[in-house]
């Protein structure tokens, strides 16, 4: 029997769960597989002295078509990265999985990877992903007693779980630290509410939050993430009058974080020059003094940016940075997960729907705590659907070609099924 | 005698006084004015029944060796069409006079330009342009009388004259509204206070302030404009510990703009798609209802946005537009001069200086009023140092090659004279 050949493109958090379950998967399976990072040394400590699995070193931009040697690709690239990497898995009819939003240029190759039998599944991973997938679970259910959707907000967040919770942010790094910092800068927020279109432009975007309180967990807030109103219709909510996605955030965080956006330090359009050895503090002055801060800002605001030390005596490590790349610097180090501490990753769906007359709402919510092995809740939920989707495509329980999204029956139902054998599984609320 | 020919590209607004400038210098001189806009109809208006001068049709871009014709070209388009004209000219050994901002792809001529024996000349017009060569003038007369300069200070508007003020803002429009709505965007505000370098980002930037009582005329407010920085080295101002060059506007004016900055209404980043024939009103809850903007605003900040009337039915005659473009639709009708009413150009400096060990102030201010007969304050202040330095350059008073700003003496001084003559002078306060 033909051994399978499966390459893993990006060794970092998010893969370690991924990897795991897939040298896990090729105990009883004939496969194998290849971890390709710019860093080895990391993709070889993600391997350990596993005999299923080994470390390659090549340049995806300029050996795409080494591609060819692999049955099965999954990316854990940043997303600009992954339209190279298609193309190369389209041409040779090979499998792309990713945890990244699709966008234009991928869903371009949906009939191209047809015609060469090519799967390119996208938005498999925690959020686009299992957020995908457990409200279509939800919806088709309620769908299929009768019922007539008419609200829908969807909320999740990678935070910090509540035992190692010890900053004033209720916030610690379980992710991308770039990707913090630059969270909104997207383009304008955009969602349904009482059948009324709505935009949140970046400036008013963490002053406009729903507030949420989850029994026995805590109180947070959410904010619209990018543009919901593509996904009603993937979702083919027609009646629904209410539609939002976005992000959680631990009660009090957006005010804070608003005023680091007012600042201008999340800005990434600049780049501060010469400022290597300068102390961090006067590079912050540069755009606001501690006087004025105090005199801006109320007092709980205050707090979490006092707990920020913006006005220490640090060096800066860079010869040039943008505001935003010294701000990561500071969170970073201030937010940073102890070898100890456990993430924790909440998805929360509310559905408002109609049978008849009747009004219902349902509530389901994902809490998932990490383990202090590396396999955090970040790198479960974002790695298990990949890697449980490379196993049912590898098993031949998904048969599909094109590019697609986990948001059909047929994707959803064995993947969810899976998650739940691994204790990642939504209840209702 | 050979006849000097002059071409004029763009016929709008600020190019009334210089086209009526340069006509009349055409009666003592042997000149012929070409008048090139792509509303042909505006050029005949402007040209009027003149016999010196002839309204002329061609494209810049596909044409430009075109340019070969003329002695001298003035390109009032907006900036990032200057390089191709910039190019043409440079080529053909032609001058070229602009009242835009340089920039390093016009900088990069400045040899070729010395080769070709090409004179460009940039930053003519009010601001930049009549700001540099007052300041100019200031800062060598202290200097020449052994002083030190500590502090600069400069800010220039386009505001509507006390007596055709009628609205809220204390604003119309006297230039190019498209501008109006996007001042502030291009950039970080950088400049200097206190020897501390300081960048105010544009969601800070009309919160932050100076505030200039000028006796007689009224109260302001400035902020700083793009990177003050260059120019301190530009004026050779090595010991001066506060730079700032900034944009005016009356007292209350910043306040209620950045209100419509955070509400998202200058936002020039996403198009709002099919808004042809729908209420002003509907697209605009989109980004804040009535009830939202009560509660988020202060009572002066609601005046003025309540006289916008940004819930109103009026129908928006776009197929497509960005929220920019909408505020710019609204303001050019709410803040549009009506015909008996006079612009009012303010330009005001302020220099702080030691002579040994005394401190001295000097301030000094332009305040020009417009006249209702198309020659606006804008008008005239934008365009007559334009024809101005074509008159000295044409007559061999200016005799330079290469790319140049008008702050050296050379320059600066004949310009500023024959101003003076067209009342066109600072005075001190």
């Amino acid at each position: 029997m033909d051994r399978k050949k499966i390459l893993i493109i990006g060794a970092g958090r998010s893969a370690t769960s991924l990897i795991q379950y897939l040298l896990l998967a090729c105990k009883s399976n004939p496969w194998f597989i290849s971890i390709l990072d710019k860093n080895m040394e990391l993709a070889k400590q993600k391997l350990g002295n596993n005999l299923h699995g080994e470390v390659v070193n090549f340049d995806i931009n300029a050996e795409a078509d080494k591609i060819k040697k692999y049955d099965l690709v999954i990316s854990m690239l940043p997303p600009q990265h992954h339209i190279t990497v298609a193309q190369a898995c389209v041409q040779n009819g090979k499998t792309l999985l990713t945890a990244s939003y699709s966008s234009p240029q991928i869903q371009a190759l949906h009939q191209v990877a047809i015609e060469k039998k090519s799967l390119i599944l996208m938005e498999c991973g925690l959020d686009p992903g299992i957020d995908h997938m457990s409200a279509l679970q939800m919806i088709d259910e309620i769908k299929s007693k009768g019922g007539k959707i008419k609200s829908f907000k969807s909320y999740c967040g990678g935070l910090v779980a509540p035992e190692s919770d010890t900053n004033k942010w209720g916030y610690k790094i379980s992710w991308n630290p770039r990707n913090v910092v630059l969270a909104g800068q997207g383009g304008v927020s955009k969602y349904l509410e009482n059948n009324k279109l709505k935009y949140l432009n970046y400036n008013r975007l963490f002053t406009k939050t729903d507030t949420i309180s989850i029994p026995a967990i805590g109180s947070f807030e959410g904010y619209p993430n990018r543009d919901s109103l593509g996904f009603k219709d993937l979702y083919q909510l027609t009646d629904c009058e209410t539609f939002v996605r976005g992000t959680l955030r631990k009660a009090g965080f957006c005010e804070a974080w608003h005023a680091l956006v007012l600042i201008g330090l999340t800005d990434d359009s600049f780049y501060i020059e010469n400022c290597k050895n300068y102390p961090q503090k006067e590079i912050i002055e540069r755009f606001i003094t501690e006087a004025e801060l105090k005199n801006k800002f109320s007092k709980s605001v205050l707090e979490k940016i006092n707990e920020l030390d913006l006005f220490s005596d640090t060096l800066l490590p860079f010869e040039r940075a943008t505001p935003a790349m010294i701000l990561q610097f500071i969170i970073e180090n201030k937010w940073k997960m102890a070898d100890n501490d456990q993430d924790m990753v909440v998805l929360y769906h509310e559905i408002g729907y109609e049978i008849g007359k009747d009004f219902f709402t349902k509530k389901a919510i994902l809490c998932l705590k990490g383990e202090t092995n590396g396999e955090t809740a970040m790198s479960k939920t974002v790695g298990l659907p990949l890697g449980i989707a490379a196993k049912l495509i590898l098993t031949n329980k998904i048969n599909l070609t094109g590019v697609h999204l986990p948001i059909t029956k047929e994707i959803y139902e064995p993947i969810l099924a899976e998650l739940a054998k691994n204790k990642i599984k939504l209840k209702e609320i």
